[in-house]
């Protein structure tokens, strides 16, 4: 089948690339490369059944162009610079609900009837039920990142009911891996690459976090496709586990073979709209028969092994 | 205190600025005059201590020099047309979602930390547990209007956490009363005196149905600005009962000396993405020492007796 996905040059858009045309599918990826990579898609341009898109989400007359054909959109694009939300809260609204908007309308008026959409656990705010169910009591937003998936969600929603597309909804914890190229490990190794013997945290290191591989969040969003049949298929993606972001940073100390002074910013919370604690319920994907393959030292440590790696590839062609 | 509110030609919004202005405030109107009526206005505008401003949402400029030395914001002003969210969705995002994120940047400039919003039991979307409380398991979007509303209350959620404002959510059933000029009360009517011995009913008139008067309304919302002190204040606002659309439609009738012949188009629902069934759980207001003083039934009858008599004054002008 011929899918469309956003976001196609960034961390899990282009290893969702790769996993569909290896299945066999037809891909056209579209990104605006504000935050992709063109070397993510190395492998895929060179694939007879890619084809890719530069251009915005907002430029709905190259969306309802790059999406002619698609049977299925796996909508991935988002501004997914969490931390920031505060300083540029016009980002959130326009390249995550607008942009999903725009992507909606462009599925009403090209017939494409089928739709993937990366949510986030930041959706359940600061809940009082841990591991957290899809069904928990209606949460009350924390983070604009948060309020505007959120968003993103209820249109999706509601172009269900309103014009029978079908929806696939996942709530993420941090995704981690190959390609990752933002976030904590990326911080924690940049800053121990300018001063090895020292590591600032923001929050107090105890805030505790579920983090999950990318190739186990594709596997866990292919086998909900396959599986699912809702109008409204609503899915948490993640471990049965969390760690402290103190565990984590051991784990990549460790990799890295130092041992660096810490100090905290302190703090339950890293940052304004920062969840103190992330564990999600996962049963109902577990239910069709999914399960993660790495544990989330694992998945740490397959970041930690990219991200140096990368650096010093990156440093070795400049 | 100087106030600001949005949709202030409004049914609702009308009524509010009224009530500000007996009270002794300072009162901004702020209205596009889409759906707004000078002649709801024509007391306040009488008021040495009421302005108006006509000019839209989405003319940040405007909104931020309405906004000057307001310390509270009402904020009604929205796309209340339920039934067509499907067919121009556009207006409720931007009426609704893209508009609140703009008063919420304006107060944020204009150092306004209050905020009410009148939200809707819609974001229920269909749920499972009546009355439905403000806590019941996270909804699923079933219509524009309410996914609209949903974007709003996370963003202004969001804000509360991020630049410290304070929030007033009500999620609203139907609110009935004098100034009331959309919805079942008014197609009926018309219907009624087009042809006096036909009735059209959408859906099959068993949806059951909750409504609050106007003033009742405004009681609550005020009592909550008075009373609750939280960050996000969320209250839903409706009486303990509800009614059939025929139950309505018997009362309508009786009061206009009709026996109309009665015709459904129906199916449990209304439209696409109407509820079949509204009933919220309101102890959190009334345990505030708020109650409604008039029932569902002289809602709806102060309702008619507005329209109807409404319709012969415009009538006998024209």
């Amino acid at each position: 089948m011929r899918v469309l996905v956003t976001g196609a040059a960034g961390f899990i858009g282009s290893h969702m690339v790769d996993r569909l045309l290896s299945a066999g599918h037809s891909v056209v990826g579209f990104d605006n490369m504000s935050t992709g990579q063109q070397r993510f898609l190395e492998s895929a341009i060179a694939h007879p059944q890619f084809t890719f898109r530069e251009a915005d989400l907002l430029d709905r007359k190259s969306l309802a162009g790059a999406m002619e054909g698609a049977e299925l959109v796996v909508h991935l694009a988002a501004n997914a610079d969490v931390r920031f939300g505060t300083e540029r809260p016009r980002k959130d609204l326009e390249q995550n609900t607008i942009a999903t908007w725009n992507v909606l309308e462009a599925m009403r008026e090209q017939d494409c009837t089928r739709i993937v959409f990366s949510s986030t656990g930041s959706v359940y705010g600061e809940p009082d039920i841990f591991p957290t169910p899809e069904t928990c009591p209606f949460p009350v937003q924390t983070s604009l990142y948060g309020a505007s998936k959120l968003a993103a969600e209820g249109l999706i929603q509601a172009y269900c009911e309103g014009f029978g597309l079908q929806a696939y909804i996942f709530r993420f914890v941090s995704i981690m891996g190959e390609r990752y190229s933002h976030g904590h490990v990326v911080d924690f190794y940049q800053q121990l690459s300018e001063h090895p013997d020292h590591l600032h945290v923001l929050g107090n290191g105890h805030q505790r976090k579920s983090y999950l591989y990318v190739q186990d969040c594709i596997d866990a969003i292919l086998t909900a496709l396959e599986k699912a049949d809702g109008k409204v298929n609503i899915f948490n993606l993640g471990t049965d586990e969390y760690c402290e972001v103190n565990d984590s940073i051991g784990w990549i100390c460790e990799h890295l073979g130092l041992r660096p002074k810490l100090t905290y910013s302190g703090g339950e919370r890293g940052w304004v709209g920062d969840s103190p604690f992330i564990l999600l319920e996962c049963s109902r994907i577990r239910a069709l028969g999914w399960r993660p393959r790495l544990s989330i030292k694992q998945a740490v440590l397959a970041t930690i092994k990219f991200v140096s790696a990368d650096a010093a590839a990156v440093k070795a062609e400049s």
